[in-house]
């Protein structure tokens, strides 16, 4: 199959797959998802996901139908019928299908999943990234990975229609994260990154670039940072499931970073060399 | 048909309706509503919900694919198909069905139309509410009525489990709203009510409470209050298009208005017989 949507336990071309009118995602974004990417039918980071995916379903007392590792076997099954090739691989679970109602129904039942496969590359690692900054403006549970999208997707825009690449968003002048990735910073040799409360996404990259830089001996600090910060950074490093670690080179318009080229090169190859291990 | 569920000109009865997995409600909650209740096939304060649910589209960027004319009339004939009564009038935009991807495809489309209609009463005038007071950790964009409402069903839940009607909203000692309602108080004979900025839906039954008051001779004042002053109302009013002026008795467990019956009833009347005189 050139790409894969299933639901429930159907499944078919995305294309051709319909959901009921009354899924809660429907009415509320009512859902949680997770997502990776697979190469030569290999899930990359898988049991981090699942492990994430299950937490951002628990803190909304949303039930997964399935242990996780018959969630695995699902989704590395799924994987198999879908053609070679690197792979997005995205799931995600909505609170069940009923008549619109904001409240839960007890006791609780399981959820909806969803899958959806599709052909997708990860980002060239010498890709070069613009960004633009905005206030964070989303709600306080950052931490969980929600359907609740409309500011990411507002942002999204914001930074397409400046020809960039990506937002940086900012509370207060405490830099939180991009609109689709986090964000960090190199300063004098020491890799700096917000800590992960509700204001951030807890990144699978994110976490795997603290553990780079500990097999690097690079110094980790995961304390917040300024914009003031972020613009007079060593290095600026985005990094989400399918752009690892990429260098960001200008902000607002200004340029940014650029002197740490061999600090940053190093954590870019040992992320690189991770994924290619981790799918070969 | 004993209830209705309309997508892009179809329809049918909405346990029989399906949208396709690519529509952008499923990945991000991308689209924007609004509701109201009809009588007897008519709908009550159209043209002010049309008029938001247009201002809620444009503020997401996203088109609506009919003109307000066009979409009073479509609810209007839809309306007819359902048995007599009262019913609930929903209709929602999202934006568009593509491959999930969080930036806006441009030139701008138009996007995906919903309608869904079903039997359901406003409440009886004389419910008496129990409240719960919650912080306020939703979006800074809470005065455009969109479809990423995790947290006012987390909320609602919250009431529900403490055996409650509806959660207040608080923001820094800020009463704004409440999870699917506005909340006013009286105090010294004064209506008073949160402005609308962006931390508060502008409601069609908080601008009709203000009309009211005004045929009244109640004076109002659109000014923030606090949760204390909330406490020591002479009487605690919750609003919505199904619940147009409701008294609150109790939050979080203490006793709170009843100290000004006869400005509270007169409101009440008010409301009510502009819903009969209007859906007559």
């Amino acid at each position: 199959m050139k790409d894969l949507g299933y639901y429930n336990g159907k499944y078919d071309l995305i294309e051709n797959m319909v959901i009921p009118m009354n899924d809660r995602v429907c009415y509320f974004g009512d859902g949680v998802y997770d997502a990776t990417y697979s190469k030569n039918h290999k899930i990359y980071m898988l049991d981090a996901h699942i492990d994430r995916f299950f937490s951002s379903a628990e803190k909304l007392k949303m039930v997964i139908p399935h242990t996780k590792e018959e969630l695995k076997k699902l989704l590395c099954d799924l994987v198999s019928k879908v053609d070679d090739g690197e792979q997005f691989v995205y799931w995600q679970l909505t609170r069940g299908t009923a008549p619109r109602n904001h409240a839960i129904a007890r006791p609780l039942v399981p959820g909806n999943l969803w899958v959806m496969l599709r052909p997708a590359k990860t980002q060239a690692i010498n890709r070069k990234l613009k960004l633009i900054t905005m206030p964070d403006t989303r709600f306080l549970h950052c931490d969980i990975k929600t359907l609740n999208l409309i500011p990411a997707v507002m942002a999204s825009d914001a930074a397409a229609l400046a020809g960039c690449d990506e937002t940086v968003f900012h509370r207060d002048g405490r830099v939180t994260e991009c609109a689709h990735s986090n964000v960090h910073i190199i300063k004098d040799g020491v890799f700096r990154t917000a800590p992960t409360d509700n204001l951030i996404l807890p990144g699978i990259a994110r976490a795997n670039l603290i553990r780079f830089c500990g097999m690097l001996g690079i110094p980790v600090c995961e304390e917040p940072f300024s914009i003031d910060e972020l613009m007079n950074a060593d290095e600026v490093i985005v990094s989400s499931s399918g752009s690892f670690c990429l260098e960001a080179v200008e902000i607002d318009g200004k340029p940014v970073g650029g002197k740490a080229p061999e600090l940053l090169r190093s954590i870019q190859d040992t992320a690189v060399k991770d994924f290619e291990e981790s799918t070969k």
